[in-house]
């Protein structure tokens, strides 16, 4: 019998995570992964914390090395090779060597699209310039980082305030350059309402960050190829570098002429078990869409998490398993300095849209009891149903302890818990740890007395 | 018409989360608090923190003092007044007066037992000299202070390694007294099963704590009735001073001759709307039983997280509400030095009491992502039933964010999670916060294998 061939398109989180679970329950599968770039199995979250210093070589950033998927795991880890097209009427795609320059087409029993995601950019004037740097891969950190060695900048502009945006913001504040982000929305973080990103914004000010809100990029000034200003619709800022943060498109342009269906979003349109509208074609990470299990609608989210459990997902089913992905409830988290900015659910906005009737409340808390000499501040907001008072979203700012509290959340959403369940929980207490009532709950006995 | 009358036995935090909470609902209720201390509304959790000097004032534990209560509230809290009996059958209870020595009968419509529980000491030889300490309300962090203040121990055995043997280690080691346990059980921190009570040992070694384990007190030796040794089956170990931390009883035998049902741990029998056996007659906090979610069984928990439930579900059925406390799930964490010790649900010991047939393992894992800098270890036990994969339970140690953590596992046992839910929960990550799996998915993934 002929050995079952599976080709992966991406070599990171997803892909890697697939192709170590087939490998692990079929050791007979014949296992090829193309990655474009010479790194395998990374972690790009980390980038801003090669940047700042704080990780001292990019190399922490690599869980596993080619070479050691194909020793190890007889797994052929396939860098410098890029995938420019996808036939699935014939099962094979047509692959670039950037090695030798070459061009070939390989087969496949089973396909998994593993490409991720890119930093968005607009298409403006200049948007090639040297020093303009989306941050994705582990080369982008490279570059950034050599481009920051080689030109000592001293201003930066960031465009977009978003998770990108404010960990590359604490990581040139490190470096000793000055800071400036541009965002098109009325606050910074518009993953959160613009109540809480009023707070970030405060933050952000505190840390001596200039912002400018409600200002759109128009394009770059640039001289010898190197750009020097970010010019929006109402000014033009000085920049020695700049960085993009304006999101994550997915990684899909080369399935254009394919069969396989995309979103609206150009992200893979996948059903629970990551399979695509193409038989034997599997889609998994940044590139795929998933589901939002509030809104229970398709959404869209580029993350490292989603990255490896639907890597997971996807590998248990190609290697003949059955397993689900249920979806997301779009919990996120970034630190900028001492601050944790967390969030899950929807916001106010996506409830209007969605036309759901809500409730919603700040509060100001503790981190640990009053009295305890570390205790911080802790700004949570609830949002739940009217009548219900099932929970529908959670947006945590904290000094400390924000990114656990919003886990909290997640599993309660996830259960479908009501302000009453939260309430109910039988949380930890210990006054280094907690107040006797923790800060979600606090939250959740006040916004219960208007739903 | 005649004013409705509400007697309330006991003014912390069940107590008087109860007597706000009707005030709240109900303006024209006369509410009359007994309280055998000085003290209203304290937190008793505090007091470690008190003694170790973290926390300067014992003021700054007192949430609302009697004179606020009366003032603001029109709550008449009645300190130094214990109540010395329950006459249900006239709806009356007698009262001893500590300012002038008086007693007299106090009639009440309704009546709420918040008396409380005590540290709990086996009435051996010398028990009552002077030097041994119960830790449980606010006068006893007092004495311990002025005891130490006064004496300037330099030998402190504390009896028993459970929260507050813990706890009261920490204090004492900041205070700069020679701290050695005495644990009857195999491991310190039985609420944990043995091998991670076993970490929990290394740890306090490793703070300079001496521990014997297997080891029972048999009685205390004195000298001019101030306590010199604890004298156990074993040995005479020399003590300036003597923490007793065996456990938490209910403050219940002046129902003794009441009608008032007790379990076989003497706590007060409720149902889930915080009402006695006994019409108009209500019981909350740590005086009280409630139930264990995960066993579905009658439970005995002292902690203010559920005095403060448990205070104001009664509080709301008082006032003519409905509200039902549904149970708890035996969430609890204490911290020594750096160390987050956490837990949640059952252990192994009652599973196996149970016959709930159960798998489980410990996973060591870190904190943040491997390659961020501040990363630190942190062990997870996850307990799931076998077959089902259905969550009973978790412990976790950690050098930090073991609390935030036990309360996803918390929220997971209250919603009757499985593993595979575990894994699929959208947690938050970002590198200073957590690795990619947080640790409670990484137990999950590893113990799923063996379900």
């Amino acid at each position: 019998m002929k050995k079952k061939k599976l080709v992966v398109i991406g070599g990171d989180a997803a892909g890697m995570s697939a192709a170590s679970k087939v490998r692990r329950e079929q050791p007979d599968f014949e296992i090829i992964v193309f990655e474009k770039s010479e790194y395998t199995s990374y972690s790009a979250c980390g980038i801003p914390y090669f940047i700042s210093g704080k990780v001292e070589n990019l190399e922490e950033l690599i869980v596993r090395s080619p070479e050691k998927f194909i020793e190890k795991y007889n797994i052929k880890a396939k860098t410098l090779h890029e995938v420019l097209e996808v036939d699935t009427d014939n099962n094979k795609v047509l692959v670039h060597n950037y090695n030798d320059k070459t061009q070939f087409w390989e087969s496949y029993d089973a396909l998994l699209i593993a490409t991720g995601g890119k930093a968005f950019c607009p298409e403006v004037k200049n948007h090639t310039a040297d020093g303009i740097f989306g941050i994705q891969t582990l080369n982008s950190g490279k570059k950034v980082d050599a481009f920051i060695t080689k030109h000592q900048p001293k201003k930066a502009v960031i465009v977009g305030g978003g998770y990108i945006g404010l960990e590359m913001a604490e990581a040139l504040i490190l470096k000793g350059i000055e800071v400036t982000i541009i965002d098109r929305a009325k606050e910074v973080m518009a993953t959160l309402d613009p109540d809480m990103g009023k707070k970030v914004h405060e933050v952000l000010v505190e840390l001596g960050v200039t912002i400018f809100n409600s200002e759109s990029l128009s394009y770059f000034e640039e001289k010898e190829g190197k750009v020097t200003a970010v010019v929006t619709d109402k000014k033009t800022i000085k920049a020695d570098m700049v960085i993009l943060g304006m999101g994550t498109a997915p990684n899909t342009s080369f399935l254009a002429k394919s069969k396989i269906k995309l979103s609206d979003r150009k992200a893979i349109k996948v059903n629970r078990y990551q399979q695509t509208n193409v038989k034997n074609v599997w889609a998994a990470g940044d590139c795929a869409e998933t589901k939002n299990l509030v809104s229970n609608k398709p959404f869209y989210i580029a993350l490292g998490t989603v990255a490896n459990k639907t890597g997971l997902v996807a590998g248990t089913n190609i290697a003949g398993g059955t397993l689900k992905f249920p979806g997301v409830v779009a919990t996120a988290v970034c630190k900028i300095c001492v601050y944790e900015i967390a969030r899950t659910g929807l916001l106010e906005s996506e409830c209007v849209a969605f036309k759901i009737d809500f409730v919603s409340t700040i509060i100001k808390s503790k981190t640990r009891a009053h009295y305890y000499p570390e205790a911080k501040d802790i700004f949570v907001k609830l949002i739940a149903e009217k009548g219900t008072g099932k929970l529908l979203g959670g947006q945590i700012i904290g000094e400390e302890d924000a990114a656990k509290r919003i886990d909290v959340l997640a599993t309660a959403l996830t259960s479908k818990l009501t302000l009453q369940n939260i309430i109910d929980l039988d949380l930890s207490y210990a006054p280094p740890v907690s107040p006797v009532w923790d800060p979600v709950q606090t939250a959740a006995r006040k916004l219960i007395n208007r739903i």
